[in-house]
């Protein structure tokens, strides 16, 4: 009756085809019957609602409130702030029919909101006591893209994007700060994959924006992913949607505003940066399952170690705990099945065990076992559980560090292999940041906040004249 | 610095006037700038938020999972169950253009997601071992509706939609039922709006359903409204999209399928079943603001009653409270707008009540005063939160109940007034319900589960035959 167990591709062999077979084959997502688009199974959704509630907490915790806007946008309104639309406008996927009536204005679905919303704005706020305006929203947008790969680039992805008024430049770019911050606790708390925050080069950043600001994570193939992104808007879109309020000084004002986005790519980045050749490993803060229990026994046995196994479930109060007691799979077979699903903690009781009134402890990260007394396993889990997050987390900054280089000329790129990040100096033009690009496949990822250990060197890794910045640059998906 | 008070039009003057106010004044939408949508604002959306998290614990309770399903649906995929299009068809908006090309084959947005996810479980369902298949989906969908009206009928809407697979015909109207059973305990129990269950006549089922059952509630104005509805579809939908299985037996087998949905529709009876002339009144389970407190004091006072306030704000932890020191408001323009925006309960605290050590609690629903020891308040809040959510369902099942005729003949629904549930009999033929709608404007709400207080006569409304059915008839949005 047992399956057969599904085949991963290993990671060495073709990482792309290893990422698509631990996405499909541990249920995370299907390919829909639209090309590009992806329907996403219980098993990813349900990681996708845990990074939710994180991020949605935090947002309220900074006085956010949740609201929604329609799907739809007026092309007219789309086309009001010029960079905006250059950006934006090719990536639409236009709805022109309405039931039986062609539609005199086709409509754009929102491949993101700053228009509608902007909009909307311009109605709420008269005044400045109208201000901060904090709202974010979760739904779904539509970007028409060429080539897409599961949760990291799809034509149709889930996010939230939050969209703030603020009365002051200072304010707003503080805010567009924060919600970097915020993005940051949970990337690196939550999803336990380490980032470099900084602020994206001009021809790096959002349509529209006057600063971008963003997470850059290095996945397990060196290639760079942005993680989220925080936007300060200056008042281009107040501008171009007359966001207008009345200040305490009887002016009338154009109001600063800022958005912020994270979406379904963070699963993406969770399989990317943890995972291995036997699947995912999740880090138990996002884990649908954080402990899976595995009775083993047979005849006589089963009834008896089924019995205990349910028993260490039920006490395990507060963790997302599976017994798994089906007859018809092995415990090899269920072992294999659960780590390729990355559930951080396994549980495995025996005959033997019962015996001696204790159980056994698999971590997936590391594959270490440890035996635990019975009675002491519930201290155990939730120790080795935040061991499992620490240590994925410390894992993953671990290979990035090995995998950062600082460089002083572009063509050590190359010579490196071209994974990984690369810190430089950058002299700040357009023309060599082009040209890195053009030589070695990198882009720009940001002008990183920090420096890691070492200062890079003072000239621009393409003109090498004096730098006027340090720029982290790494081949990107 | 006080604004202008927002007037609502009296209910007795022009129900619809009165609805519209309500539900822009107290903010809870706004009109998009396409026709037939809305925006959902903070104060609404947090309601959706509160009703979705009682439903999806319930879901979850009766062992279901969330997934995400494409937006949109290829036009060959909408079409293979011949009721389902004839149903959907005239009001699905298309997309024929996506970035610059234009499409081979147009794309619906989906108005419901029962053909995609059927083209998914047909890929996923092999073995009666997949079965049952429980998954619920939240979303947004889009129905290109001519005439709109906010939440009750919008172009774009939010909802909920479950769709399973069952191994037999009993085990799938079983859980259809279940869901209702589900529908039901949140809109009584947590909205406290009173439902007639039931099952929809052959011609008002969804398209492509064997059975619909439904829940209908009447409105303020005497018309009924479908809240929630769950669909028993056979294996129509199974033949169509080929979701097939082995049984135990060795047979290749046709699943049988349910679908269930619940909308933000439901805010809309919400506003309809418990508002008055002052606005919104919302039960406590589903405010987003269940307790305000208001410090009434100038001068000298204000320091002292503000800091009171504060601390019975703080003391009443677990509730969702407000408290509303803003100094450029009256405190009587306060209580208008929070008893606009429907806050169940609102907390007096002003320099008579410091002296005494009590506060004043002052209940929306009936404006009953109740003067409360300080040190009592935690005790007398909760109390009272729970006497208003039974007061509101009680006040809308006796405003239900009066608004109940039993009749013999279909003219009595006119003769009556045409407001409100009519239960009659009827011989179950189609002839006999479209001369009701025609004569009356009144439909078939349902067929009942359970008579009210008497048994309707024993013969049809209209052709007098005896009657097959006893059937609630009604004018409805």
């Amino acid at each position: 009756m047992e399956r057969a167990l599904k085949e991963i591709t290993p990671k060495s062999q073709d990482y792309s085809q290893w990422y698509v077979d631990v996405a499909t084959k541990a249920e995370l997502m299907d390919y829909a019957p639209v090309k590009g688009f992806m329907v996403i199974r219980p098993y990813g959704y349900r990681i996708w609602e845990l990074i939710q509630g994180f991020l949605d907490a935090r947002f309220r915790a900074t006085g956010h409130q949740n609201a929604y806007f329609p799907l739809l946008i007026p092309e007219s309104l789309l086309m009001r702030e010029a960079e905006h639309v250059a950006g934006f406008s090719p990536e639409v996927a236009w709805v022109t029919q309405g039931g039986s009536e062609a539609l005199a204005e086709r409509l754009a679905i929102r491949p993101t909101s700053e228009t509608i919303i902007g909009a909307m704005y311009s109605r709420w706020i008269q005044s400045y006591r109208d201000l901060p305006v904090l709202i974010n929203q979760w739904c779904n947008v539509v970007r028409w893209e060429k080539a897409t790969r599961p949760f990291l680039r799809t034509t149709e992805f889930l996010w939230q994007e939050g969209h703030t008024v603020h009365r002051t430049e200072a304010e707003a770019r503080e805010e567009a700060r924060r919600m970097l911050g915020v993005y940051r606790e949970t990337v690196e708390g939550e999803l336990a994959v380490p980032v470099i925050p900084g602020v994206k080069s001009p021809g790096q950043r959002f349509a529209g924006a006057v600063d971008t600001y963003t997470l850059e994570a290095l996945m397990g193939d060196g290639r760079a992913l942005q993680a989220a992104t925080s936007h300060f808007l200056g008042q281009n879109f107040a501008r171009a949607y007359e966001i207008r309020f009345l200040d305490e000084d009887g002016q009338l004002k154009y109001g600063w505003t800022t958005s912020w986005g994270a979406s379904t790519r963070l699963i993406g980045a969770l399989i990317m940066v943890h995972g291995d050749d036997k699947g995912l490993r999740l880090p138990p803060a996002v884990a649908p399952v954080q402990v899976v229990v595995v009775p083993i026994g047979t005849g006589a046995d089963r009834e008896r170690v089924v019995a205990e196994a349910r028993r260490v479930g039920e006490a395990l109060t507060g963790f997302r705990v599976t017994v798994d007691d089906r007859p018809e799979y092995t415990p090899g077979w269920k072992y294999n099945d659960w780590e390729m699903r990355g559930v951080p903690l396994r549980i495995e009781i025996g005959p033997r065990d019962l015996a001696r009134g204790q159980v056994v402890l698999a971590r997936r990260d590391t594959g270490e076992k440890t035996v635990v007394p019975a009675g002491d396993v519930v201290r155990a889990v939730g120790e080795t559980l935040a061991a499992v997050q620490r240590g994925l987390y410390e894992q993953a900054l671990a290979f990035r560090q090995a995998m950062s280089r600082t460089i002083a000329d572009v063509e050590d790129i190359t010579r490196e292999g071209g994974r990984g990040f690369f810190w430089a100096g950058w002299c700040g033009e357009s023309a060599c940041e082009d040209a890195v690009q053009e030589r070695t496949g990198a882009t720009l990822r940001c002008l990183p906040d920090e420096a890691e250990e070492v200062e890079p060197p003072g000239s621009c890794l393409v003109c090498h004249r004096p730098a006027r910045h340090r720029a982290v640059f790494a081949r990107a998906y």
